[in-house]
């Protein structure tokens, strides 16, 4: 009974949750249910029913049909029922008047052919890449041409039987259309706006959550990247939202394809809004985010550099990172409250930064090559003033913690289990494994390596940003962003 | 006149074209004209006319809705439409009785507040994510309910009503899934298991291209990275694909939602075929798919390694390619023809290939580094064995065709327009330019390491492809693959 009871409450907080998350979600219910009463009130009233006639039935359909979460999205189906019922109607006339004409017998024949005939053209052409968007346009012409060519030929008078259905059809799709309209419009351009401005935000994050990652890890603890948490990561939310943005490339391009059927409303007043921009730049969006998965990618790789190597560059590439990420969050910004201001200063600054982590690795490129990169070689081997470098540092390395044998023996051991599948090939070799330890040596010095392509990569997602910039400058200029004060 | 026979000559041969790539589209379309005709044939004819009576237009619209291109989807929105029709039969039979006894003014009003509620309440729970995929149902709740409560009140007997309804409903609904399943199936299963396995080949083909194009790429032609061709990348078909193959997400998983409902068939025999198992292999292959596409932003970075210090590399980077990719069509292959083969071998022969590529980039790891990577230079700073190694490479560097200074002028031009965006920020610096010179050869000596970046890249594609392979064994072990004879 407790259980019941608990089960009970916690079913009914996790409606409460989701409903807190997006009052749009209880708005459209209340919208949806009211629209049904409006349209099932013509019957209910026994002057309307008496006015309309039974087939106003029709429009109850009409709006369960029509009725979608956003106003753009109901246009568009609106549009798709009106212009397909519109044609089904016309063709169906003129099919049951020459069918007429030809007399008892033939009569059923072309209708039955062409009955087969609309089904198979309209079935084709939703098929058709370009016309997938329009598939319940098809839909509606076939179901209304047959139930107007077949009820026309049963009950006599087609054009009687297409009038009613359209009429009633149109009093639905009207009714649907205002409720949706009128009463707390949910816009599907305001959901798109949003949508691209957490994306930007996501991006950031994520970024920055996987260089902070990287900068971390000691390589004491390192969950396997096995299949099991290959899609989970839990302590990584950033990247979770990093993935979902790359898998949302449908929803945004079914919000920008209903957003320009909406008129002009709340911030977006110009007509012909470039809605489309909005899709090309989470496209370039979408480009750092590759960029980010590669970075992710490294990150939880086998083959790892030393923690005191990372930790050499560490400030470098924290201003690096936080460079750029503070330009793709303002660039998000900016869309978000559709203002048009100068990023060249945050770009140069991005530009500088970047410069110097790459100067940065340039100038010690020798320490990713060295035979071993061990902490205290390390400062043997350095010139004076790579040495003023590590000091420099604000965040030493965890000598303290963790003695250098111990690190490496990780360290190793990690490298050792690369690959990971094959331990018998491993098996196999050691027999003739004169060149065991040198090849262990060697492991290592490309290990270090990988800091260079993590480096490489972030550099990489830094060149992206122009691109970016470029793309959400476009925006603002074709979608008329209002240019703020120098 | 001769261009409106031109072009209508072009349409009909890009129609002819369309149906020719897959005649499973003209089979649909010729399937649902049959069914419609038949479900028409009923009410065209007179004696099922009269035993059926009125009604039975009713199943028309159920045809026209369910006929969905694959079995599975036919069932699935089948079953939605049916569950949907019944539950909303008895609850509207249930709601039309308790409102009948409570008399002839409260009735409206009940049966008014009903309407409102169930609006609300589907349109409510189809927002919830888990039921999503049921969307259809809940529309058909919806507007069955509406019609049989409102018919019901202006006609009286609503259990008549309902139950009128509900058989023409499952007439149609039989004709549509006969036709479906009985003339000519199309499987969403066979359609899955055909896009995983192509999704296979074109991750193959774009990791193969792309890391011959970064061989082929001696410096002279580099189109710009711009917005405007980065979607496009005409001589680069395989990329394409496998872009496409990272948006196709949703698909796959739609065709594993409808593949679930279908029944054993074809090739796919046993019950509970693990459908959900493709699903899993795609995100796998997704997961090298990334890795493909950072391969291909190091390719098209503007910074980039000398073209003689790549084609230094190019053996082993071919040979690791070449056996990482036939690994991949083998899985792809192996996975189309239902054979579960011991992949062991080949998966030895590209960890060996790979760890070569590793050798070698690590024994010549300070040419990434050294201040001049000239050719010339190369050779005497070299140890003989080195020498050796460069000409043991069976594609000597193309040293006749272009000069040294030919190729580092255009490298350093290159190098020089990274960031590429910001010209300004370059005449700035250039004011206080005492360290012009030193910065150019400190970015060429980065470029060295591009090249470090681009094998990491290419050797975490391998790592991933143990993953693939663990996920494609577990696919064959679930499916229950013929083992191939060892």
């Amino acid at each position: 009974n407790d259980h019941v009871t608990f089960s009970c409450k916690s079913c009914i907080l996790s409606v409460w949750q989701f409903c807190k998350e997006d009052s749009n979600r209880v708005i459209f219910s209340l919208k949806v249910g009211f629209a049904v009463l409006a349209v099932s009130l013509l019957i209910l009233c026994r002057k309307p029913y008496q006015f309309f006639g039974p087939d106003i039935i029709w429009s109850i359909l009409t709006v369960a049909m029509m009725c979608e979460y956003t106003v753009g999205a109901t246009f568009n189906r609106g549009l798709n029922r009106a212009l397909g019922s519109l044609l089904a109607g016309v063709i169906a006339v003129s099919v049951a008047e020459l069918a007429l004409k030809t007399g008892r017998i033939a009569e059923p024949i072309i209708i039955g052919f062409s009955i087969f005939l609309v089904g198979a053209v309209t079935s084709f052409m939703k098929l058709w890449p370009s016309l997938v968007p329009y598939e319940y346009g098809f839909r509606v012409i076939l179901f209304t041409y047959c139930l107007i060519i077949v009820s026309g030929y049963r009950m006599g008078d087609p054009i009687r039987t297409a009038m009613d259905r359209l009429y009633s059809i149109a009093i639905g799709g009207i009714v649907a259309v205002a409720v949706n309209v009128l009463i707390l419009p949910i816009w599907a351009g305001e959901q798109l706006h949003k949508e691209l401005v957490s994306n930007f935000t996501s991006v950031a994050d994520a970024f920055e959550e996987c260089v902070r990652k990287y900068l971390e890890d000691d390589g004491k603890e390192h969950p396997e990247f096995t299949n099991a948490v290959m899609d989970e990561f839990p302590d990584e939310p950033a990247y979770r939202k990093c993935r979902s943005t790359l898998d949302s490339t449908a929803k945004i391009e079914t919000l920008a394809t209903s957003a320009k059927w909406e008129p002009p409303h709340g911030r977006f007043q110009n007509f012909s809004y470039p809605w489309s921009e909005y899709v090309k730049v989470d496209a370039v969006l979408r480009y750092c985010a590759y960029e980010v998965m590669a970075l992710h990618g490294v990150l939880h790789s086998e083959i790892q550099a030393p923690y005191n190597l990372r930790i050499a560059f560490k400030k470098e590439i924290q201003d690096a990172t936080s460079d750029a990420s503070e330009l793709v969050r303002r660039l998000g910004k900016d869309i978000c409250t559709m203002r048009r201001s100068l990023k060249t200063c945050l770009l140069k600054r991005v530009h500088a930064s970047t410069e110097r982590l790459q100067h940065a690795i340039d100038v010690h490129s020798y320490l990713l090559t060295t035979e071993s990169t061990t902490f205290s070689n390390l400062s043997n081997h350095m010139p004076e003033h790579d040495n003023k470098f590590l000091q420099e540092n604000p965040d030493p390395p965890l000598q303290a913690e963790y003695s250098y044998h111990e690190l490496m023996r990780k360290q190793s051991r990690r490298l050792y289990s690369w690959p990971s599948r094959e331990i018998d090939a491993f098996e196999e070799e050691r027999g003739f494994s004169a060149n065991f330890v040198p090849r262990m040596k060697e492991l290592e010095s490309t290990a270090a390596l990988s800091l260079a392509t993590f480096t490489s990569l972030l550099i990489e997602f830094v060149a992206r940003l122009d691109h970016l910039v470029e793309a959400v400058d476009k925006l603002s200029r074709v979608a008329k962003f209002k240019q703020e004060a120098l």
